[in-house]
Parts: structure tokens; C-alpha cells; sequence
């Protein structure tokens, strides 16, 4: 039998059991609502973009997954198309392509699946959802947005429940003009940004010597890592901010910008203990530009950010059209759920939606269950009817193993009484219940 | 500046505005609540599968899509997959690869993208979703199943509201029983089924010709046409059909299934104008061996099947494991949803999921109005304050062109007196409300 089939796992494409799907679903819709509770509007991009389009993003090719036919097919204008590997070049092209349709600002989320060529490594995915919000403005934003953001980061993660976290803020412009100031070439600053970056990561020893190799120094690096570094409430870094000798516009600008940003944020009542300034992130992206965010849990610090975004200058630059600013943020829900249920930080419940199983005991009473089956559901109440011929101890034991609340149990006595037993499966208590009263027995426990 | 991009829909990758993509998502929401009342639970498998396994199906291989890398990547483990072109062979594969671990009779659901690369015409996409729902058993699975997907598609278009459709039903052993009985070789059989399938598009003449052409004789024809075109009550269907002649064991049999599954279907209340016994309907997939469904809209039947299915011995034939019979339906939902759209029997409402739109009249007022905002979101009702520094006139236009139902508006005389005023953007109506009250205002006239 050897030409047929073995099943297996892809590595990097993960799946999750019934159990695991309906947790991640129940958190997809929890981020949906909150997503919409702030007046996001829906939009779904198709999985593909022209392969152009993705290359212009200067994402890294290897990562690109293209699309090819089986077997070749001329006449076909579907060619070089590939796999998004994020939301946000789709939703640039999406806004210029729609600019006259939209309103803008344009406040939109997506909630889909994205696809990187990662090498396949614990917790990197090559198949992921991202849940992104984005406001897009026709030339100009407000830094209301940028603190809008935090706001709904705080309210998810608290409905989450996954623990304490933080929301570390910080404004790009503000390492880089201090960068600047003293006297670091702009390709220099790239550099040193990204080696700060990663202090966390890889440490101040390391992060010296990358940036000494840079020619940066010592003296400097020590100020710069001192300054990102800095670790003090949010009033005293503002003042340390207010008091530094840097004489750098850009410098001034960002300490002015997130000045604003962290007022908004506390008109709209974010806990400050929920959020911090934190002059050492970095975001990688080189298309951000002032506010730039990344959230963590408080007692699981290797989980890393588990939602990240900031503002950037202009969303649709390489369609050479007018200026379009924008504040995003994104969660990477996949690695996010995957590690949050291996540490066992969620567990999974039942692997049925349904709250009721009507077992079959009789298959000549088929149409007395089916007749429960539909009071149940027309009053809003999920339920599975058993069809299979098992003993009810094989019924019952399916029931359990599922995770239903309540059995349904009716032989001929019930049918003549034109009644049923309800078994609460949870505590095996066992009572007998008028027909009439089913819906009404079954919500009043439930 | 012509090296800008262009960004340009790509053929057979359809995308929405947001209010459309709203109307689809509350579609979905819909068939999603319908399949889990019923006891579905929610599987998602990924987007690929080994392209082996595709093939192993036998689908058309120009219209498989198989991923490559931009750059080459040697040392990769994802060489060979493709995106899946339905949701069936994918569940398969879940079933045997998490056989153990599932409990069976195995009701899944699944609401998820498919890629197939058709030619584009009107109508025919190659990013589309599927809802599918099957229940699959382990060896056996009763008839009841077989009356329980009926009367889920039944409640799915009912809620719908997309006017009268009809649920064929049909048993495909009947036919078969029926071509066997007047000797018609299997390789024969299967060509008249899939002439007498596309009967009522083709029309009388031109299935005369194609089965003339396969060497049927001009009375079989005759015989064959006129059995597949009965058009008559399901009780007069099941009596011509007990009343027929035909001594082949097939038929028989198939006809037994038909009596028990409508006799199920009647114990389920669906009504008897949703459905009738269509005899002619085979369904062109091969895998599907006895009950087979396809649902009509009666006022639009250019619209063609908007849902369908049936039963097949054995789902997992092409890993040589244990015989898995079962039942499933399939919405083609993009195709219906852009039909629908197209025709005016459906119609998009508003581009914003919020109900609320706060106004921003006055800068030095966003701490009152984000207090507002909070409390609208805490209980529940959707809320978008506005940014942008524009006229009161130019907010209110925003919010009337996306759909908002009230726009609340506050300057200084308001926050003094602790108020707002709240305007009911449909009938122009507006009021001053104390700040205490804005909730219960709003939740009482929404």
C-alpha cells in the first residue's frame, strides 16, 4: 500500500485542534469588537498582490512566496503574483486604488492571514494571522491618533487577560536627533539605531562594540546607551527630556510630539501604570517616523512585543501620490496565541460551540428530538443531536469528552409524559423537565 | 515619474468597499452562528497542502496554484505545496492526521478562502470563500445526517432573505440503478450522467445528441430524459418511483435512502415548499456516491446552485486508511455574495460599524470629548471621535457620508452645563442630554 498518502504537519503552517480554533476564534472575535468599538471599519484584501508591488516595499525576496500553476497555462493574466507578507503594503495600494470611494481619514482594520518564507524556528510561523488597525489621513493627522492607539492596545490585552503588561511609547525623532546632535552621518544613524535596537537582545557589551566598529566614540556610545536606557517614570523622563542640552530640531520636535501624545493618553484614561516612555525602541521598519509602539508582558518577557505599530510619514510614497500620514498598529495573533497557550498563560475549554447534546436512545423517537433540537436552537441555544446507535454510557461519554454543559436524555416514559431529563454533565445532577420547559430550564443553569 | 507603481484590481481577486465588506461580514457572522447552533465546531486548516495531495484528488492541474520562492532558497522543507482549491481535501487530511484526537462522528465547519485558477468570467473568481460544513464517521454514519444538512441550509438562506429558493434533493444511486438497469456500460454511465447534469443548460436536443453520440439508443434516451425531468410532488415522486419497473439493486437502494431521508427531513419541520426531489441533479464531482443536494433562488435561477453537496462512502480513500463515510454542504459565498450585490437583492448599508460619531468643535475640548467616548464604548455602543480639525459642517457630512446614526456635539456652553447635544442624523433631530444620560439616550432611541 505504499502509493498512498502520508498525512503530515508542514513545518511553519500551523493548525490548531477544535478546542484550540474556538479559543482562537472567541480572541480574534474579542480584538474585532474592540477594534470596531473605536469606529474601525472593516476592509479584506485578496491573499495576492502583483509581485511588484510587494518588491518595492523592499521586503526580503527569499521571504516572498510567488504563485505558479501546476501545469503551464498561456493566455493566463495572472502571472507574477505573490503572497502578502504583511497588511500594510495592501492596504496602501488598496487606498490609492479606492482613494475617491473611501472617507477619509480612512480608519480601517484587517483581520487576515499573511504568509513570510521564514526559516522555521519555535514560534516563527510562515502562515500568521495579523490583526492591523490603520488611520490614514489625505495629507494631514493629528496626534490624537497616535494616542488612540494605546487606548485600544490597553483595552484588549486587558480583556485578554493575559497578565500584566506594558505599553513602552516613544518617539522615533527623538533618538535621531539626539543621534544627530552629536554629529553622527545619517547612514551612521541608521547604524546606531539599529544596534539599539537590539540592546535588549544582545546586551551593552555587544551593542558597544557593534557601534565602536561604526566609528562611533566611546564617550558618545556611553551617552547614547546611558539615554536609551533611561528607566524613570513617565513625568521624570519628559523632564529629563525638557532638560537635556540637545540643541537638535529633530530632537525638539519628538520631545514635543510624544509631550502631546502622552497628554492624550491620559485624557483618555490608559492606567499609567499600563504604559512608559521608552527612549531605547527602535522599530525596525525604516518607514516609521515619529510615535512608534511596543507592547509587553510584564511576566513573560521572552514572549517579546506582542503588538507593535507606529506613525509613519506617508503610506502610498511609491505610488508617487499626494502625502497620505498614517498611525498603525499590529498584532501578531498566531505567534501570540501559540506561545501564550504553551505557557499555559490560556487554556482551551470545550471543543464544541453547542451547550446541549440530545442523546438518541430510541432511534423510533427521532422526530420527538428533533422536535427539541428545534426549541433549543430557535430560542438561541446551540445543540447537537446524537445520530450514531451507541449504548447512552457511549453517548454520555462523548458528550463529556466534547465539553457539553447539559445531555438531553428522553426513552418512551419521557415521550408519554411529553417530557425529557436534562443531565448537567458538570455536577451529573439529573432532572426531569416538561417539554414546555426545556429552553427555560436549560438558560436559567447555564 | 514613471517608475511609480500603478495599483490596479487584479482579475478574479475580488476585494469590497467597506460597506460591502461589512454586508459580507455580517453574511458570514450569520452562517457562522447557523453551523454552530447546529453543533459544528470550527477547524482551519492552512492555506497550502502538499501538492501531492492535491493532485491525489484529481482536480484540473492548471487550476492549482503552487508557491515558489522569489529568490532561491535552498535548504527549505516548503518546496511543493500549493494553495488549496477546496476545503475537502484539507478536512481529509485533518481527519487522518488527527484521527486520535478527534471525536467522531467528526461535525467540523469551515469558513475559509480557496484559490483556483479559472479563467476569468463574470461570476467566476480565483480568491473565494468557502463555508463548508461535514459530518464525517468513523465506519458508519446514519441517513439522519443526510436530513440534517438540508435543514441547516434551510434556516442559512431563510435568514438570508434573499427571497423563495428551493433545496433540490436527489439520490445518486437512483440514476445509476436506473442506467444499469437498461444495460448501459459503467464507463456509459458515467457519461450520461454528466450529460443528463447539464440538461437544463444545455437543453433537451443537445443532450439527445451527446448520448446518442455515447451509443444510447433513441428509446433509452427518450426513457432516461423523460425519468430525469419528472417534475411532480415528493409524495407523487417517491410513489412513481416505488411504481417503477426497475429491478436493479442500486436503484432500489437508492430510492430506500431518498424515502428515509425525506421522512427525516419532514421530522426536522422543513417545509415542504423549501424542497422537492429533483431526479436530474447528479452533482459533477465524482466522489459523492448517494444523497446529493444543489439550492436554487426560484425568482433568480441564472444565479445558479447557491449551495451544495451530499454524501460520499469514503473520505479519506487516498490514504488507504479506514473507510470514513460522510455527509457535507458547500456555500460558495463569494460568488452568491457578488451576485446578490450585483442584482439588487442585497444592498450595502453604512461604511461604519459605529453608531456614534463625536465631533471635535473645539481642540481644547478632547479631554470632555474622550471622556464621552469612553463611556458610549463601556456600555457597549461603538463610538469614532473625530480628529481632524474641519468645520462642524464638514464632521457632520463625514458622518452622514459613512452612516453614522447620531453625531454628539459639544463646545463650551455644553461642557459648562455638563452636556451634549446629540443629533439623530436620519431624521436631523437634536437635543441637548446631560452627560450622565448620553448612554441611556443613545441606547433608547438606537
Amino acid at each position: 500500500m505504499s502509493n498512498f498518502l502520508k498525512p503530515e504537519a508542514i513545518s511553519g503552517f500551523p493548525e490548531w485542534l477544535p478546542e484550540e480554533r474556538i479559543l482562537e476564534q472567541s480572541i480574534l472575535d474579542m480584538i474585532r469588537e474592540n477594534f470596531e468599538k473605536y469606529g474601525f471599519v472593516p476592509i479584506e484584501t485578496s491573499a495576492v498582490e502583483k509581485t511588484a508591488m510587494l518588491i518595492a516595499k523592499g521586503s526580503n525576496d527569499r521571504e516572498i512566496y510567488t504563485l505558479g500553476r501546476l501545469s503551464n497555462y498561456s493566455g493566463d493574466n495572472d502571472q507574477n503574483l505573490a503572497l502578502h507578507f504583511d497588511l500594510t503594503v495592501p492596504l496602501a495600494r488598496y487606498v490609492v486604488q479606492n482613494y475617491g470611494l473611501l472617507s477619509f481619514p480612512f480608519r480601517r482594520y484587517q483581520i487576515q492571514k499573511v504568509w513570510r518564507g521564514e526559516r522555521p524556528q519555535s514560534g516563527r510561523f510562515r502562515e500568521f494571522y495579523q490583526c492591523d488597525i490603520d488611520v490614514v489621513g489625505d495629507r494631514e493627522l493629528p496626534l490624537l491618533v497616535d494616542a488612540e492607539m494605546p487606548s485600544v492596545i490597553y483595552q484588549i490585552f486587558k480583556q485578554m487577560n493575559i497578565g500584566k503588561f506594558m505599553i513602552n511609547v516613544n518617539n522615533k525623532k527623538i533618538l535621531q536627533g539626539y543621534f544627530s546632535f552629536y554629529g553622527l552621518s545619517s547612514h551612521c544613524i541608521n547604524e546606531a539605531m539599529h544596534a539599539i535596537d537590539k540592546l535588549e537582545k544582545v546586551g551593552v557589551a555587544e551593542t558597544r562594540k557593534t557601534m565602536a566598529e561604526k566609528g562611533i566614540g566611546a564617550n558618545t556610545i556611553d551617552d547614547i546607551i546611558n539615554f536609551a536606557s533611561i528607566n524613570k517614570s513617565i513625568n521624570e523622563t519628559m523632564e529629563y527630556l525638557r532638560s537635556c542640552k540637545v540643541d537638535n530640531e529633530l530632537f525638539l520636535q519628538g520631545v514635543d510630539e510624544l509631550e502631546q501624545v502622552i497628554g492624550h493618553m491620559n485624557s483618555l484614561g490608559i492606567p499609567q501604570e499600563s504604559y512608559k516612555i521608552n527612549l531605547g525602541i527602535v522599530r525596525g521598519l525604516d518607514y516609521y517616523t515619529g510615535t512608534i509602539y511596543e507592547t509587553t508582558l510584564i511576566d513573560y518577557p521572552g514572549i517579546g512585543s506582542i503588538c507593535s505599530g507606529g506613525r509613519y510619514d506617508n503610506l502610498t510614497s511609491f505610488f508617487g501620490d499626494k502625502k497620505m500620514p498614517g498611525v498603525g498598529i499590529s498584532i501578531g495573533l498566531t505567534r501570540l496565541f501559540s506561545q501564550l497557550l504553551k505557557a499555559g498563560i490560556i487554556k482551551t475549554g470545550p471543543s464544541t460551540t453547542a451547550l446541549v447534546l440530545i442523546t438518541s436512545m430510541d432511534k423510533n423517537l427521532m422526530s420527538y428530538y428533533f422536535n427539541i433540537a428545534t426549541l433549543l436552537r430557535d430560542s438561541g441555544i446551540k445543540t447537537e443531536v446524537y445520530f450514531d446507535s451507541k449504548k447512552l454510557g457511549d453517548q454520555l461519554k462523548y458528550a463529556s469528552k466534547k465539553g457539553f454543559r447539559f445531555a438531553i436524555i428522553a426513552g418512551n416514559d419521557e415521550v408519554n409524559k411529553n417530557s425529557v431529563q436534562i443531565k448537567n454533565l458538570e455536577t451529573g445532577e439529573q432532572n426531569f423537565v416538561n417539554l414546555n420547559d426545556v429552553c427555560s430550564e436549560v438558560s436559567k443553569i447555564m
